[in-house]
Protein backbone atom coordinates (compact mmCIF):
# COMPACT_ATOMS: atom_id res chain seq x y z
CA UNK A 1 0.00 0.00 0.00
CA UNK A 2 1.27 3.77 -0.72
CA UNK A 3 1.48 5.44 2.11
CA UNK A 4 2.48 9.29 2.18
CA UNK A 5 5.54 10.31 3.35
CA UNK A 6 5.45 10.02 7.40
CA UNK A 7 8.27 11.63 7.81
CA UNK A 8 8.02 14.77 9.93
CA UNK A 9 9.13 18.25 7.94
CA UNK A 10 8.43 21.06 9.46
CA UNK A 11 10.85 21.43 13.03
CA UNK A 12 12.62 17.65 12.23
CA UNK A 13 13.96 17.98 16.05
CA UNK A 14 10.61 17.72 17.33
CA UNK A 15 9.83 13.99 15.31
CA UNK A 16 9.82 10.58 16.74
CA UNK A 17 9.42 7.58 15.50
CA UNK A 18 10.18 5.06 18.36
CA UNK A 19 7.13 2.88 19.23
CA UNK A 20 7.65 3.63 22.73
CA UNK A 21 6.59 7.34 22.53
CA UNK A 22 3.78 6.41 19.74
CA UNK A 23 1.99 4.10 22.21
CA UNK A 24 2.70 6.75 25.11
CA UNK A 25 0.67 8.51 23.30
CA UNK A 26 -1.93 6.66 22.05
CA UNK A 27 -2.13 4.93 25.54
CA UNK A 28 -3.20 7.97 26.97
CA UNK A 29 -5.77 9.72 24.67
CA UNK A 30 -9.37 8.65 24.86
CA UNK A 31 -10.47 10.61 21.25
CA UNK A 32 -8.25 10.33 18.40
CA UNK A 33 -9.30 12.90 14.90
CA UNK A 34 -9.73 10.01 11.92
CA UNK A 35 -9.40 11.78 8.42
CA UNK A 36 -10.83 10.50 4.93
CA UNK A 37 -11.29 11.42 1.67
CA UNK A 38 -14.60 11.62 0.23
CA UNK A 39 -15.07 12.54 -2.94
CA UNK A 40 -11.42 14.15 -3.15
CA UNK A 41 -12.69 16.02 0.18
CA UNK A 42 -10.84 15.77 3.88
CA UNK A 43 -13.12 14.83 6.63
CA UNK A 44 -12.50 15.00 10.18
CA UNK A 45 -14.24 13.08 12.85
CA UNK A 46 -13.52 12.82 16.48
CA UNK A 47 -13.96 9.09 17.98
CA UNK A 48 -13.41 6.92 21.00
CA UNK A 49 -10.57 4.34 20.22
CA UNK A 50 -8.18 2.19 21.76
CA UNK A 51 -4.33 0.45 21.02
CA UNK A 52 -4.65 -2.80 21.02
CA UNK A 53 -0.75 -4.28 20.96
CA UNK A 54 0.33 -2.91 17.13
CA UNK A 55 -2.52 -1.83 16.22
CA UNK A 56 -5.45 0.70 17.05
CA UNK A 57 -9.34 -0.43 17.55
CA UNK A 58 -12.33 1.78 16.48
CA UNK A 59 -15.53 0.94 16.28
CA UNK A 60 -19.35 1.95 15.78
CA UNK A 61 -22.10 1.96 13.89
CA UNK A 62 -22.56 -0.43 10.76
CA UNK A 63 -24.42 2.22 9.54
CA UNK A 64 -21.33 4.66 10.24
CA UNK A 65 -20.55 6.38 6.83
CA UNK A 66 -17.01 6.74 7.64
CA UNK A 67 -16.37 3.11 8.46
CA UNK A 68 -18.30 1.70 5.87
CA UNK A 69 -15.82 3.77 4.03
CA UNK A 70 -13.05 2.27 5.46
CA UNK A 71 -14.36 -1.27 5.33
CA UNK A 72 -13.95 -0.64 1.63
CA UNK A 73 -10.16 0.06 1.93
CA UNK A 74 -9.89 3.78 1.86
CA UNK A 75 -7.01 5.00 3.43
CA UNK A 76 -6.79 6.80 6.71
CA UNK A 77 -5.49 9.01 9.13
CA UNK A 78 -5.62 8.29 12.51
CA UNK A 79 -4.71 11.61 14.99
CA UNK A 80 -3.94 11.54 18.51
CA UNK A 81 -2.66 14.79 19.75
CA UNK A 82 -2.37 15.49 23.77
CA UNK A 83 -2.16 19.49 24.83
CA UNK A 84 -0.03 19.36 27.33
CA UNK A 85 0.56 23.69 28.42
CA UNK A 86 0.66 26.93 26.66
CA UNK A 87 4.64 28.75 26.11
CA UNK A 88 4.93 32.05 26.86
CA UNK A 89 7.22 33.97 25.39
CA UNK A 90 8.55 37.55 24.75
CA UNK A 91 7.07 37.84 21.67
CA UNK A 92 3.86 36.55 19.80
CA UNK A 93 6.15 35.01 17.46
CA UNK A 94 7.93 32.58 19.62
CA UNK A 95 4.99 31.97 21.32
CA UNK A 96 4.42 27.83 20.98
CA UNK A 97 2.55 25.19 22.85
CA UNK A 98 3.94 21.70 24.66
CA UNK A 99 2.28 18.87 23.12
CA UNK A 100 2.50 15.28 22.16
CA UNK A 101 1.01 14.13 18.68
CA UNK A 102 1.00 10.51 17.15
CA UNK A 103 -0.18 10.59 13.71
CA UNK A 104 -1.01 6.70 11.96
CA UNK A 105 -1.55 5.95 8.17
CA UNK A 106 -2.54 3.49 6.16
CA UNK A 107 -5.97 0.83 6.13
CA UNK A 108 -8.49 -0.30 8.28
CA UNK A 109 -9.52 -3.71 8.76
CA UNK A 110 -12.77 -5.31 9.75
CA UNK A 111 -12.55 -7.32 13.08
CA UNK A 112 -15.10 -10.01 11.56
CA UNK A 113 -14.60 -12.84 14.08
CA UNK A 114 -17.08 -12.82 16.42
CA UNK A 115 -14.72 -13.87 19.03
CA UNK A 116 -12.24 -11.38 18.06
CA UNK A 117 -15.01 -8.86 18.16
CA UNK A 118 -16.08 -9.62 21.59
CA UNK A 119 -12.48 -9.74 22.76
CA UNK A 120 -11.93 -5.93 20.80
CA UNK A 121 -15.05 -3.81 22.22
CA UNK A 122 -13.54 -5.35 25.98
CA UNK A 123 -10.42 -3.71 25.27
CA UNK A 124 -11.74 -0.74 24.15
CA UNK A 125 -14.39 -0.59 27.35
CA UNK A 126 -11.63 -1.45 29.54
CA UNK A 127 -8.89 0.71 27.71
CA UNK A 128 -11.69 4.12 28.37
CA UNK A 129 -12.43 2.78 31.92
CA UNK A 130 -10.38 0.53 33.26
CA UNK A 131 -12.08 -1.86 35.74
CA UNK A 132 -15.27 -1.34 34.18
CA UNK A 133 -16.18 -4.49 31.87
CA UNK A 134 -16.38 -7.32 34.54
CA UNK A 135 -19.06 -5.09 35.79
CA UNK A 136 -21.37 -4.70 33.35
CA UNK A 137 -24.27 -6.50 31.80
CA UNK A 138 -22.83 -8.75 29.38
CA UNK A 139 -22.90 -8.17 25.87
CA UNK A 140 -25.26 -9.79 23.45
CA UNK A 141 -24.26 -11.30 20.73
CA UNK A 142 -26.57 -9.53 18.59
CA UNK A 143 -24.63 -6.16 19.89
CA UNK A 144 -21.54 -7.39 18.98
CA UNK A 145 -23.04 -8.46 15.56
CA UNK A 146 -24.61 -5.30 15.52
CA UNK A 147 -21.21 -3.33 16.13
CA UNK A 148 -18.57 -2.46 13.33
CA UNK A 149 -14.98 -2.84 14.98
CA UNK A 150 -11.67 -1.45 12.72
CA UNK A 151 -8.41 -2.03 13.35
CA UNK A 152 -5.58 0.02 12.35
CA UNK A 153 -1.79 -1.28 12.41
CA UNK A 154 0.06 1.20 14.18
CA UNK A 155 2.63 0.95 10.78
CA UNK A 156 3.45 4.19 8.98
CA UNK A 157 3.64 6.32 12.05
CA UNK A 158 5.36 9.19 13.17
CA UNK A 159 5.12 11.10 16.73
CA UNK A 160 5.84 14.94 17.51
CA UNK A 161 6.78 16.24 20.41
CA UNK A 162 7.15 20.07 22.13
CA UNK A 163 8.22 20.23 25.65
CA UNK A 164 10.01 22.71 27.84
CA UNK A 165 9.86 26.58 28.30
CA UNK A 166 10.21 29.09 25.62
CA UNK A 167 13.16 30.01 23.48
CA UNK A 168 13.70 33.87 23.26
CA UNK A 169 16.46 35.58 21.11
CA UNK A 170 19.23 36.96 22.56
CA UNK A 171 18.17 40.83 21.49
CA UNK A 172 14.84 39.99 23.25
CA UNK A 173 16.81 40.39 26.58
CA UNK A 174 15.99 43.56 27.87
CA UNK A 175 11.76 43.23 27.49
CA UNK A 176 10.50 42.97 30.62
CA UNK A 177 7.75 40.34 29.55
CA UNK A 178 7.25 37.69 32.01
CA UNK A 179 7.50 33.64 30.55
CA UNK A 180 6.78 30.57 31.00
CA UNK A 181 5.11 27.55 30.60
CA UNK A 182 0.84 27.42 32.11
CA UNK A 183 0.31 23.34 32.30
CA UNK A 184 -2.22 22.27 30.94
CA UNK A 185 -3.71 19.32 33.20
CA UNK A 186 -6.52 16.42 32.11
CA UNK A 187 -9.15 16.71 34.89
CA UNK A 188 -12.13 14.34 36.24
CA UNK A 189 -14.37 15.73 38.64
CA UNK A 190 -16.67 14.01 41.08
CA UNK A 191 -18.73 11.11 39.30
CA UNK A 192 -22.59 12.00 38.69
CA UNK A 193 -24.62 8.74 40.22
CA UNK A 194 -28.01 8.46 37.57
CA UNK A 195 -28.78 5.56 40.67
CA UNK A 196 -27.93 4.18 43.66
CA UNK A 197 -25.59 1.38 43.30
CA UNK A 198 -22.66 1.57 45.12
CA UNK A 199 -20.19 4.09 43.27
CA UNK A 200 -17.15 1.63 42.04
CA UNK A 201 -13.42 2.28 42.51
CA UNK A 202 -12.64 2.44 38.74
CA UNK A 203 -15.36 5.69 39.14
CA UNK A 204 -13.94 7.16 42.10
CA UNK A 205 -10.49 6.60 41.10
CA UNK A 206 -10.86 7.46 37.67
CA UNK A 207 -7.76 8.99 36.20
CA UNK A 208 -6.46 9.35 39.89
CA UNK A 209 -3.31 9.30 40.63
CA UNK B 1 -17.31 25.50 -4.40
CA UNK B 2 -18.41 21.87 -3.97
CA UNK B 3 -18.34 20.80 -0.38
CA UNK B 4 -19.38 17.68 1.06
CA UNK B 5 -22.70 16.94 2.89
CA UNK B 6 -22.25 18.00 6.04
CA UNK B 7 -25.57 17.48 7.19
CA UNK B 8 -25.02 14.95 10.41
CA UNK B 9 -25.97 11.52 9.15
CA UNK B 10 -25.74 9.32 12.44
CA UNK B 11 -27.52 9.80 15.54
CA UNK B 12 -29.48 13.41 13.47
CA UNK B 13 -30.63 14.29 16.79
CA UNK B 14 -27.51 15.07 18.02
CA UNK B 15 -26.85 17.78 14.94
CA UNK B 16 -26.88 21.18 15.31
CA UNK B 17 -26.25 23.46 13.02
CA UNK B 18 -26.96 27.16 14.35
CA UNK B 19 -23.63 29.66 14.81
CA UNK B 20 -24.28 29.79 18.22
CA UNK B 21 -23.59 26.60 19.15
CA UNK B 22 -20.56 26.52 16.62
CA UNK B 23 -18.82 29.39 17.51
CA UNK B 24 -19.47 28.43 21.46
CA UNK B 25 -17.53 25.26 20.47
CA UNK B 26 -15.12 27.34 18.41
CA UNK B 27 -14.26 29.58 20.73
CA UNK B 28 -13.55 27.21 24.15
CA UNK B 29 -11.43 25.16 22.03
CA UNK B 30 -7.31 25.59 21.27
CA UNK B 31 -6.52 22.91 19.50
CA UNK B 32 -7.81 21.97 15.43
CA UNK B 33 -7.54 18.89 13.79
CA UNK B 34 -7.46 20.02 10.12
CA UNK B 35 -7.44 17.80 7.54
CA UNK B 36 -6.00 17.53 4.21
CA UNK B 37 -5.89 15.50 1.01
CA UNK B 38 -2.28 14.50 -0.23
CA UNK B 39 -1.96 12.29 -3.27
CA UNK B 40 -5.14 10.88 -2.57
CA UNK B 41 -4.71 10.28 1.20
CA UNK B 42 -6.04 11.86 3.88
CA UNK B 43 -3.70 13.71 6.42
CA UNK B 44 -5.07 14.72 9.69
CA UNK B 45 -2.90 17.74 11.80
CA UNK B 46 -3.31 19.29 14.84
CA UNK B 47 -3.13 23.41 14.83
CA UNK B 48 -3.43 26.00 16.99
CA UNK B 49 -6.70 28.36 15.60
CA UNK B 50 -8.89 31.35 16.50
CA UNK B 51 -11.99 32.89 15.48
CA UNK B 52 -12.17 35.80 13.96
CA UNK B 53 -16.22 36.61 13.86
CA UNK B 54 -17.42 34.37 10.46
CA UNK B 55 -13.95 32.72 9.89
CA UNK B 56 -11.18 30.90 11.79
CA UNK B 57 -7.53 31.76 11.69
CA UNK B 58 -4.72 29.31 11.63
CA UNK B 59 -1.15 30.63 11.06
CA UNK B 60 2.69 28.71 10.47
CA UNK B 61 6.05 28.40 8.74
CA UNK B 62 5.71 29.57 5.02
CA UNK B 63 7.79 26.25 4.90
CA UNK B 64 4.54 24.72 6.05
CA UNK B 65 3.31 21.81 3.87
CA UNK B 66 -0.04 22.13 5.11
CA UNK B 67 -0.16 25.77 4.54
CA UNK B 68 1.15 25.62 1.51
CA UNK B 69 -1.28 23.19 0.05
CA UNK B 70 -4.43 25.01 1.27
CA UNK B 71 -2.85 28.53 -0.17
CA UNK B 72 -3.23 26.60 -3.73
CA UNK B 73 -6.93 26.31 -3.09
CA UNK B 74 -7.12 22.37 -1.46
CA UNK B 75 -10.21 21.74 0.21
CA UNK B 76 -9.89 21.85 3.83
CA UNK B 77 -12.09 20.24 6.49
CA UNK B 78 -10.92 21.55 10.17
CA UNK B 79 -12.48 20.07 13.61
CA UNK B 80 -12.71 20.68 17.13
CA UNK B 81 -13.93 18.52 19.72
CA UNK B 82 -14.71 19.38 22.99
CA UNK B 83 -14.48 15.96 25.75
CA UNK B 84 -17.07 16.88 28.30
CA UNK B 85 -17.05 13.27 30.17
CA UNK B 86 -17.38 9.73 29.87
CA UNK B 87 -20.90 8.24 30.14
CA UNK B 88 -20.93 4.86 32.08
CA UNK B 89 -24.08 2.70 31.42
CA UNK B 90 -24.77 -1.10 32.40
CA UNK B 91 -23.56 -2.33 29.34
CA UNK B 92 -20.10 -1.81 27.18
CA UNK B 93 -22.97 -1.36 24.33
CA UNK B 94 -24.75 1.53 25.61
CA UNK B 95 -21.27 3.49 26.94
CA UNK B 96 -20.73 6.50 25.61
CA UNK B 97 -18.87 9.96 25.92
CA UNK B 98 -20.41 13.54 26.21
CA UNK B 99 -18.34 15.63 23.92
CA UNK B 100 -18.95 19.04 21.55
CA UNK B 101 -17.69 18.98 17.80
CA UNK B 102 -17.62 21.53 15.01
CA UNK B 103 -16.60 20.47 11.51
CA UNK B 104 -15.88 23.20 8.89
CA UNK B 105 -15.63 22.59 5.47
CA UNK B 106 -14.18 24.80 2.79
CA UNK B 107 -11.05 26.33 1.87
CA UNK B 108 -8.32 28.70 3.01
CA UNK B 109 -7.93 31.85 1.86
CA UNK B 110 -4.30 33.32 2.52
CA UNK B 111 -4.46 37.02 4.79
CA UNK B 112 -1.30 38.91 2.73
CA UNK B 113 -2.16 42.60 3.57
CA UNK B 114 -0.21 43.09 6.14
CA UNK B 115 -2.03 45.09 8.29
CA UNK B 116 -4.83 41.78 8.23
CA UNK B 117 -1.92 39.65 9.18
CA UNK B 118 -1.00 41.82 12.28
CA UNK B 119 -4.36 42.47 13.89
CA UNK B 120 -4.73 38.38 12.82
CA UNK B 121 -1.69 37.29 14.99
CA UNK B 122 -2.52 39.76 17.79
CA UNK B 123 -6.25 37.62 17.68
CA UNK B 124 -4.47 34.46 17.65
CA UNK B 125 -2.73 35.69 20.78
CA UNK B 126 -5.51 36.87 22.27
CA UNK B 127 -7.81 34.19 21.65
CA UNK B 128 -4.93 31.37 23.04
CA UNK B 129 -4.21 33.88 26.06
CA UNK B 130 -6.42 36.55 26.44
CA UNK B 131 -4.97 40.24 27.42
CA UNK B 132 -1.24 39.10 26.82
CA UNK B 133 -0.74 40.89 23.53
CA UNK B 134 -0.02 44.46 24.83
CA UNK B 135 2.30 43.04 27.20
CA UNK B 136 4.57 41.77 24.59
CA UNK B 137 8.08 42.71 22.69
CA UNK B 138 6.15 44.46 19.74
CA UNK B 139 6.18 42.22 16.32
CA UNK B 140 8.87 42.98 13.38
CA UNK B 141 7.76 43.86 10.11
CA UNK B 142 10.14 40.90 9.46
CA UNK B 143 7.99 38.54 11.80
CA UNK B 144 4.63 39.52 10.22
CA UNK B 145 5.78 38.42 6.76
CA UNK B 146 7.71 35.15 7.80
CA UNK B 147 4.31 34.20 8.73
CA UNK B 148 1.58 32.45 6.64
CA UNK B 149 -1.95 33.20 7.54
CA UNK B 150 -4.94 31.44 6.72
CA UNK B 151 -8.47 32.35 6.81
CA UNK B 152 -11.20 29.37 6.99
CA UNK B 153 -15.08 30.76 6.47
CA UNK B 154 -17.30 29.34 8.66
CA UNK B 155 -20.24 28.66 6.16
CA UNK B 156 -20.67 24.81 5.19
CA UNK B 157 -20.39 23.95 9.29
CA UNK B 158 -22.20 21.48 11.60
CA UNK B 159 -21.67 20.93 15.10
CA UNK B 160 -22.13 17.81 17.23
CA UNK B 161 -22.95 17.48 20.75
CA UNK B 162 -24.07 14.35 23.27
CA UNK B 163 -24.89 15.91 26.81
CA UNK B 164 -26.95 13.83 29.75
CA UNK B 165 -26.34 10.53 31.06
CA UNK B 166 -26.81 6.92 29.77
CA UNK B 167 -29.87 5.77 28.08
CA UNK B 168 -30.38 2.12 29.06
CA UNK B 169 -33.21 -0.05 27.80
CA UNK B 170 -35.40 -0.53 30.25
CA UNK B 171 -34.94 -4.74 29.65
CA UNK B 172 -31.42 -3.94 32.10
CA UNK B 173 -33.26 -2.49 35.00
CA UNK B 174 -32.50 -5.72 37.04
CA UNK B 175 -28.81 -5.47 36.24
CA UNK B 176 -27.23 -4.14 39.60
CA UNK B 177 -24.52 -1.65 37.68
CA UNK B 178 -23.65 1.95 38.92
CA UNK B 179 -23.90 3.87 35.93
CA UNK B 180 -23.55 7.65 35.65
CA UNK B 181 -21.28 10.52 34.14
CA UNK B 182 -17.72 11.04 35.06
CA UNK B 183 -16.74 14.98 33.82
CA UNK B 184 -14.05 15.88 32.43
CA UNK B 185 -12.33 19.50 33.42
CA UNK B 186 -10.05 21.43 31.26
CA UNK B 187 -7.86 22.50 34.18
CA UNK B 188 -4.61 24.45 34.02
CA UNK B 189 -1.52 24.42 36.82
CA UNK B 190 0.10 26.66 38.81
CA UNK B 191 2.80 28.55 36.05
CA UNK B 192 6.27 27.72 35.49
CA UNK B 193 8.18 31.01 34.75
CA UNK B 194 11.05 30.88 33.21
CA UNK B 195 12.16 34.44 34.68
CA UNK B 196 11.95 36.61 38.08
CA UNK B 197 9.09 39.41 36.33
CA UNK B 198 6.01 39.73 38.30
CA UNK B 199 3.42 36.91 37.03
CA UNK B 200 1.21 38.98 35.45
CA UNK B 201 -2.86 38.52 35.94
CA UNK B 202 -3.41 36.81 33.09
CA UNK B 203 -1.22 33.87 33.36
CA UNK B 204 -2.18 33.29 37.27
CA UNK B 205 -5.71 33.73 36.27
CA UNK B 206 -5.99 31.88 33.54
CA UNK B 207 -9.02 29.92 32.10
CA UNK B 208 -10.06 30.38 35.68
CA UNK B 209 -13.52 31.09 36.83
Amino acid sequence: MSTPDTSVHRLPNRGRYDRETIDAILDEGLVAHVGLVEDGHPVVIPVAYARDGDAVLIHGSPASRMLRTFKKGAPACLTVTLLDGLVLAKSAFNHSMNYRSAVLFGEMEEVSDLDEKYAALTLLTEALTPGRSSSLRPMTEKEVRGTTVLRMAIDAASAKVREGGPVDPDEDADFEVWTGVIPRVDTWGPAIPTNDVDVPDHVTGYRRA
